[in-house]
């Protein structure tokens, strides 16, 4: 699989870094305000690439996506308000209260597109301890200096800084857009602790007075903490790219003396109907309302029909086009069940086939999903001839439902594959235990092909099965 | 108000420390396991009587309930391994995602069972600065020493230990429970903070080499810094009176020289048919057991009916008998609707007034809700005799709906409430977006009668309306 890397501007060969595993850290939200809609984009490409190496590569992954509250401030600028403070000042209510408040509703909105959780989710004041400790070990070492109550990063001692993004001290340095503050040593320098103005509330003793950390210095303490000094994947959105992810580069250095990510993956911009989203421009709408206006499974399909690194615009015109995609599987699926011949059909066998190879083929290719979904409608497309044949059989059936479901541990959208005769819960479940029974009796007799058949038919009634390790099997109706 | 004090053993007059405000501290879960059937029972008490508190008491309540995800020992003893090690161990998880997965299923099931998220959850772990801070002026102020990276409170230096539970000095030493650790100067000293073991995750650098926390010292940082050095009240389960509070009074004691609590409220015991809950005794309920079998709202109302500091004892024919009583409340709403008449009944009328009068008597007398609820059955028995006369209007279905709203705002059970007629959300917001025209143009001609009249119907339809200060009218159907 090939992976487009932001610092080498390539595509380059997935291997992850300890076999078997991969350490993947994604940027997560800052609780000041609501989720937005880059985050739903965002974080379902996340989601779609763990569960791809979980379900197609047979990788573990470990996925930490840490939460930001303290220390993002107003502007990325060293010298803005933090934006946790400002907004919590505004709406008079107590810092951490407006911290919990949108935690619940980041966990909603993404919990509603089906985004797996994270395996975990640091929060940046967990970790003051370590990160005080980090920024005294950047001074100790030569990369770091106090002025007053600040610390900064020295970025005049960190080699081949720019590395990631272009920007170059000596492009910096050229540009304009950079003021000069009378503090630090450099322009460049960027703050890894901050004095605390005198009415906030989010402060901390620290060697240097009391502060709070920078914004940059806790995805570094984050990451490192929890994945190693170098790790797999690092991802987050294009726009985190500088100066967020060239400083974290700069604290490693500073730290370790190394980089500390092996591929820098990021997610690209989002518009609405062609331009930056923007409560200014009013063209902007909550995750809440996309929800209600599309409905979270298309949400989630239209995302998944954009390539990830690409800039994609959302809008109606668009958003339908996405489900009439959906609809057209959907159609194929609801035929296959209802014309069942009774011959087995290898010209269809032979199309599945194709579409195993294509897919992944395309998902590898820079995780390119949709190209990937362009070989689901070929497949579909040549299916629907043969399904108004009549010629094929249930076991065609299975095969094609089981790779759809496949398919579906990473996209998360199919919900048709797993529509039932109309019977409820429990008539199933009685069906599911007399077939699991019949099933440990195949196991029990060695017949193996036969269990294994008889697993895909309860597979196609839309039931998981767990096998566990004292010999007994449970299931969960999905 | 009247509420029962642990640490006076009597009922006091309920009386803020700063007028208009209760400052309210509750022991939090320890998220080592999923939430039991002892936590909602905790919980849903205290969210009724904060809710009590801002709806009939016009109090403003600041409700902080901590989240322990380091610092619980096995045992609670001292030398114990800390529960979300040893269980992380146990699943093969990193101890940040056992913690994770149970304070997503912790929100699961306390929203199931309608408890509003308290003002802030604040998580041992993002206060490791501040608790280091607390352990060392434990230190400085001569009450806490430290033996080979453990630091213990002495508690031969705290005036009056035993005040809280009675186990003063005298008591423990006479019993035989404890057996004596040589580390300790005293039997009784209990850790502040606690060596790290050589494989443990959960642990920060400290003056005192690589530890964690007690689980004691982590509530009282907690507690005092979002609420002050004394705040109004501390509640938790009973059992954690001894030892766990009467450690944070300790800790309060060496770190402020005075007892941080002005009332200690402590709920009672929750039994399953008569004994004691317990996974080995196999009479264990999980929360998602209990919600399927008894539903969350009648588990709700179960509670609501106990008396929050009594000992409660969870069956079915308990849960079938509460439910029978909360039909009953809606059986009578139900013939209220169906059978207005033309004439206001002021009979009715005065009843309602007696309820209103009686229920916040009981309420008043330290938190006493089946006593309420007695008074509810009582206005409904008389209630239905009226109502099958017919001699009643609109007015008298409007002023006990909105008595009952308002008793619901505390209860969250009567759904009943709000029953509809058979139409769309769509055309309820029409009929409403009209009630709220008619309503501004009577407020702005200053007829505020008519007004308020049109309000309570519009409460009566399930619609809650929010009067904003840009002079809009929003609404909200519940």
């Amino acid at each position: 699989m090939k992976l487009y890397n932001t610092m080498t501007r390539q595509k380059e060969e997935f291997e992850p870094i300890h076999k078997g595993l991969v350490n993947m850290y994604v940027c997560g939200v800052t609780v000041y305000a609501p989720l937005h809609m880059g985050h739903i984009r965002t974080y379902i490409s996340y989601d779609c690439l763990a569960e791809y190496f979980r379900v197609f590569k047979n990788l573990k992954v470990f996925y930490v996506r840490n939460i930001t509250d303290v220390g993002s401030v107003v502007g990325d600028a060293d010298q803005g308000e933090d934006k946790i403070e400002l907004k919590a000042k505004d709406e008079h209510l107590h810092p951490l209260e407006l911290v919990d408040r949108n935690i619940k509703g980041m966990w909603q909105g993404l919990d509603a597109v089906r985004c797996a959780r994270p395996n975990i989710s640091p929060r940046a004041t967990m970790h003051i301890v370590e990160i005080i400790e980090a920024v005294q070990k950047m001074i100790d070492r030569g990369y770091a200096y106090e002025i007053d109550g600040d610390v900064f990063c020295d970025v005049s001692k960190i080699k081949n800084y720019g590395m990631l993004s272009g920007n170059t001290l000596q492009k910096l340095e050229a540009g304009a857009r950079l003021s000069i503050d009378d503090k630090k040593h450099n322009p460049n320098d960027f703050a890894v602790w901050k004095k605390a103005r005198t009415n906030s509330v989010l402060k901390w003793n620290s060697p240097w007075g009391v502060g709070y950390p920078g914004w940059h210095i806790e995805c570094t303490v984050m990451s490192t903490k929890y994945l190693g000094q170098t790790f797999d994947i690092h991802g987050g959105a294009l726009e985190l790219a500088f100066p967020h992810h060239e400083n974290e580069i700069a604290q490693s250095y500073a730290l370790y003396g190394e980089q500390p990510v092996k591929y820098w993956v990021h997610t690209g911009l989002l518009l609405r109907d062609g331009v930056k989203m923007s409560k200014s421009l009013n063209n902007y709408i909550t995750v809440d309302d996309a929800i209600k206006k599309w409905g979270a499974v298309n949400l989630r399909w239209f995302f998944v029909n954009g390539k990830y690194n690409s800039p994609m615009n959302i809008s109606d015109g668009a958003l339908d086009s996405t489900n009439a995609g959906l609809e057209r599987i959907e159609n194929m699926f609801s035929a296959l069940k209802n014309n069942i011949g009774s011959t087995y059909n290898t010209k269809l066998h032979t199309n599945l086939e194709e579409l195993r190879q294509n897919f992944e083929r395309e998902m590898d290719d820079d995780f390119n999903t949709p190209n990937a979904i362009a070989c689901i409608y070929d497949f579909v497309k040549q299916a629907n001839i043969i399904i108004a044949t009549h010629i094929y059989n249930e076991q065609n059936v299975i095969e094609i439902t089981e790779y759809f479901a496949k398919i579906d541990k990473v996209f998360k959208c199919f919900d048709f594959l797993y529509s039932r005769p109309t019977q409820d819960d429990s008539q199933l479940e009685q069906q599911v235990k007399q077939l699991i029974d019949e099933r440990n009796k195949c196991r029990q007799a060695k017949d193996y092909t036969k269990a294994d058949a008889l697993k895909q038919q309860i597979l196609a009634l839309g039931v998981e099965l767990c096998d566990n390790k004292d010999g007994t099997t449970t299931f969960k109706i999905k």
